[in-house]
């Protein structure tokens, strides 16, 4: 099931501004039972993207009835919703008042191997680094190209790609955000130069917080994660996904990740 | 008239990566009288392009043929072609053997009044800056977000706007490149870490050599502008734009910039 504006089409115009200049955002959403997990947090994220960058926000009780829509009879999904700035003929310049693009598409949930969760996955150090750019940090918008030439780095070998900054500051997995175990503490990178503010990243600290887990957002090096006794990475549709090599480095087990994968209702 | 694929259609599919990730590049060309200006150029550096980014290339006797096609009948047009990695449903990982989209789009020629061109135009420093990455530079790819944010801090009030990385280097125009003249040379930024490499600009910097202008290819930074004699911004579309005014900066008229004019030809 796809729908673009409403209408139960897959394809858009090839003017549109998110085809042309990725001028757009993106939620990707785990769906159980016909409903999308956390869908408020992904709707907030969503919408404060748009005003980040001036494109008028889709109307909230529309998007929400085409969820609905789009959902219906999915025990077991992905939900992938983009909003574009529109169409538009004008060159770069974008227009005051636009008509936005809003896609929403279905997709079978990905199976991944339960030991993935169970025993940790193997990751790699990219090559590929992020450039900085505070305007776009943070955003889940449709620039990526970043994203692709770090996942095209390997084939199978690995599960997950760490991604450091052109500052050499740890940011994040090529498809997931990252965090650090010190001690008892959680250590999870800042994202004010480059990265996506994840929504299960949210939900962690969320988490962290209401349980009395300390944790710190703060700049983080390689050196840190050297230094650390375990890592994780976590999106909406892995869940989280402990880490038990990267490259050369062996990590263990470690009871807060095991903490908080039980309080979170993982999908 | 616009062509997917070979195909007469306005749309692509909505899981093309070059909407999902801007995972793609572009061309825009000035045809005039059917046939594109510098056309070998343009694929010359549309092929290198899907090198750099691992993308299949298109095969260009067929993308010939598809511009030929396109542009019968145009007088004055501007031909824009995109090439995608094409449909795929795996997430940022590249296929290896992918078959990409290719997009030809003729669209009208934009008619810029000519004083731009015989008495400068008025420009503005941007605040938005460049991200820096080297695997991306030069390239003319589908992230187009910085241009589009810098783009949109000002409506009518300027013809174009200048734009320096994060690491305070110039880089170029938010739809150009950038050129200054000190003395009786040539000076142009390297784009080695952000920017796009154009095809005036190398015409340019082709046309000099035969000349015996001399020309820099070097860092260059605001102080620079500051201190240059003259500068220019170019691009296929609008040839040679002379800057008069820069914010409170104000430059002359420059022999060098009207040579360069009167050697290249024009569209």
């Amino acid at each position: 099931m796809t729908l673009v504006n409403g209408c139960s089409t897959a394809t858009i115009a090839v003017n549109d501004r998110g085809l042309l200049y990725g001028d757009g955002l993106f939620e990707t959403m785990a769906v159980v039972g016909e409903r999308p997990r956390e869908l408020d947090r992904h709707l907030r994220r969503l919408l404060n993207g748009c005003r980040r960058l001036a494109i008028v926000p889709p109307d909230e009780s529309i998007l929400r009835r085409e969820i609905t829509r789009t959902c219906a009879g999915a025990e077991r999904a992905v939900l992938k919703i983009i909003v574009t700035r529109g169409q538009d003929s004008r060159g770069y310049r974008p227009a005051e008042r636009g008509k936005p693009t809003r896609i929403l598409m279905l997709s079978p949930w990905p199976v991944y191997p339960v030991h993935y969760r169970h025993e940790g996955i193997v990751a790699t150090r990219c090559q590929t680094r992020l450039a900085c750019n505070p305007r776009l940090a943070g955003l889940k918008h449709l620039n990526r190209l970043e994203q692709v030439l770090a996942r095209g780095e390997w084939q199978d070998e690995y599960q997950e790609g760490l991604l450091l900054d052109t500052n050499d500051q740890l940011v994040e997995g090529t498809m997931s955000n990252v965090f650090l175990i010190k001690g008892d503490s959680l250590h999870t990178p800042e994202l004010k130069h480059a990265g996506v503010a994840g929504i299960m990243r949210e939900r962690i600290l969320d988490c962290a917080a209401t349980a009395g887990i300390a944790a710190h957002i703060r700049n983080l090096t390689f050196q840190d994660v050297e230094a650390a006794q375990a890592l994780f990475f976590c999106n909406s549709l892995i869940g989280i996904w402990p880490v038990r090599r990267l490259d050369d480095l062996s990590f263990g087990d470690h009871r807060l990740t095991r903490e908080l994968m039980n309080l979170l209702d993982l999908p």
